[in-house]
């Protein structure tokens, strides 16, 4: 929860932006409180993919392997495709 | 943009989860496409709070400050002032 | 290139700890001094690690790819072969 | 520990780069083991900083303001000071 911000600094009445130390205080109000609820949002959303995650170990899904499978599903698949071969090759060259 | 899923996999006439390779490719599917629009709503919030700190940039606000006081407002002002407290201390010791 | 440390807080002839502030100053300083010491060499290490990687790029491999194998061969190559074969078993699944 | 890299696909012996898969295999096990030595040193120092904040936990310091304080030093007092200045006239609109 964020530190209370004493909107009485920010009177309705009164449009004009509020200086304070040379500064627009309407206008940081403003970011602040849009920023703030932004990523309150943000992580909710990250609350909700934790859920999906729990539920996804407690039905046996290995979280590393589906991780892992999401990161290639944002990519090209030609481009997933050449990096394995790559690193076949280059695990071929040490012998492993 | 995430890779296709061939939604064939999951034929909703046939409620029955989908098993391939020992696994619920039905649940793993609805795992898999949760997370991504979730990701996606994410991603899309991550856009809207960079928009906000170019319009903060262009307003003058000093945007490494402006993410302190976000932090500093996650906390519980006294531990805050503790802190900045404790740091003073130190410095001191340091002659800084 | 850290702050100046006015090691006279620090004097060698008297080695009883400098209070300041309730604090140990010379507890601190000595601290303080040794972990930017390691700290500088960690980063002139990490400034290697970077030079012999402009030379891999340079020789022609895929820096990706060796970074995945690199973490791969931290890996228990039993733990990898695992993760691998449910890999291809999640992305059938996905039709993928 | 590092996977083995089976040596005998380097031999002394033949100083001629070893070639697999087109690529210089010979090569490619020097970036890799020289890599590998540098993350041995790295890891040797991340645990010789963690035992100094083990230290300075146990002798009463604040390891986050210990860490505030470090990066403080890394910057220029000047800026450093100007920060702070904007902080307080950035508290101050918000009534903190």
């Amino acid at each position: 929860m964020s530190a209370e911000i004493r909107v009485d600094n920010v009177s309705k009445a009164d449009p004009a932006p509020k200086q304070a130390g040379g500064i627009d205080a309407t206008r940081l109000i403003s970011i602040i409180l849009r920023i703030e609820r932004l990523e309150e949002e943000r992580k909710a959303i990250g609350g909700d993919v934790k859920d999906i995650f729990v539920e996804a170990r407690s039905s046996g899904f290995d979280i590393k392997v589906l991780k892992h499978l999401l990161r290639i599903r944002q990519q090209n698949p030609a481009d997933v495709e050449e990096a394995e071969n790559l690193l076949d090759i280059y695990r071929h060259a040490l012998g492993m």
